[in-house]
């Protein structure tokens, strides 16, 4: 069966965990305390040598990394990948917008505020991260205003890689009030079929 | 013609430059000061709005942003992107750690150190920088130490996305004599048929 080495709390992980069920594929959740050094051990550097959840391991132990290229492994020549050059590439240009520009703020931001505390460092950080989390919301709810989903107007692995951390970015301390475009998406991307809110993945 | 714009110093920018030279595509670069607010201007907003290069446009004015989505888009079915599922999710492992694992520690600190400068402020969050660009190298170190390239043993798209910062990690302050594979691998990928340097794209 296929193995999901995750940890509870992670929109990264939930990524996997999302698009799993919706495929309808089987998998057992193996959870890391990825805040408290389990990602740090021998055991699981010897699955992930850069030491990050998500990993999965298929069947045949092949072990993959990094959320958005596991997307892409089970979205292949499915429904939740659209087909053509410059579709793959659009899916790519958010997905990889997610891990540089919004995730690094928003995901952060979260983590600091509703999972592990602030210190006076991060109290003097936070302000940047929500700066900078917002102008990636803005980007997100300019395409948001006229699509109904990020690309090729209908449901993809870039909405699943965006919704992860975008659907709990006021956990963090963003005021979503701001961005109707993209919370009536949350709601369109909360009621694609196979849906499973995070934490129950 | 294809347009590129692009920023000089960029490691970004640099990448697109080096698969469109090695692909033998013809294309035109618009130079854009990102240093200096040029990725700020109405203008480029309307291309990227994200804000950043690089970007290319294609002959029929569709704009590709995220440097590693733009690698994606020329490489399809060339031989920089090896076929098959897994191959496609090594090389979208490699390129996301590097969006996210590298490029914000090895490519940040040398744009200050070689580029912008050191204020007070950077100067305190530099060695955290160093830190956490020196647990990339090691990951890459390893993974070189018994592959000659990062994926299916030969140069693709994820040696250009990775080889852009790392051959000049050392203008950012990093000791490149602790990894005698990213050196090795460095000379292997300058051997590559039609490689251009960085500056010379």
């Amino acid at each position: 069966m296929i193995k999901l080495y995750n940890y509870g709390p992670s929109g990264n992980g939930y990524k996997v965990a999302l698009l799993l069920n919706q495929l309808g594929l089987t998998f057992e959740t193996v959870e890391v305390d990825a805040n408290h050094g389990g990602t740090r051990t021998p055991e699981f550097l010897a699955i992930n040598p850069a030491g990050k959840i998500p990993v999965v391991v298929l069947t045949n132990g092949v072990a993959i990394a990094e959320s958005n290229a596991i997307l892409w492994y089970f979205a292949e020549r499915t429904a939740h990948l659209p087909e053509g050059r410059l579709r793959h590439a659009r899916v790519l240009q958010w997905m990889f917008f997610e891990q540089y520009s919004h995730e690094p703020y928003i995901a952060v931001a979260r983590n600091w505020v509703a999972h592990t505390g602030l210190d006076e460092r991060r109290r003097r950080e936070l302000p940047e991260k929500h700066e900078r989390g917002l102008a990636a919301l803005g980007v997100m709810e300019r395409r948001l205003s006229d699509h109904p989903f990020l690309v090729a107007d209908r449901y993809t692995i870039a909405d699943i890689a965006l919704f992860a951390y975008t659907h709990v970015a006021h956990e963090g301390g963003f005021d979503m009030s701001r961005f109707p475009a993209i919370r009536a998406w949350i709601d369109r991307v909360r009621e694609q079929p196979g849906h499973v809110a995070l934490g129950h993945g």
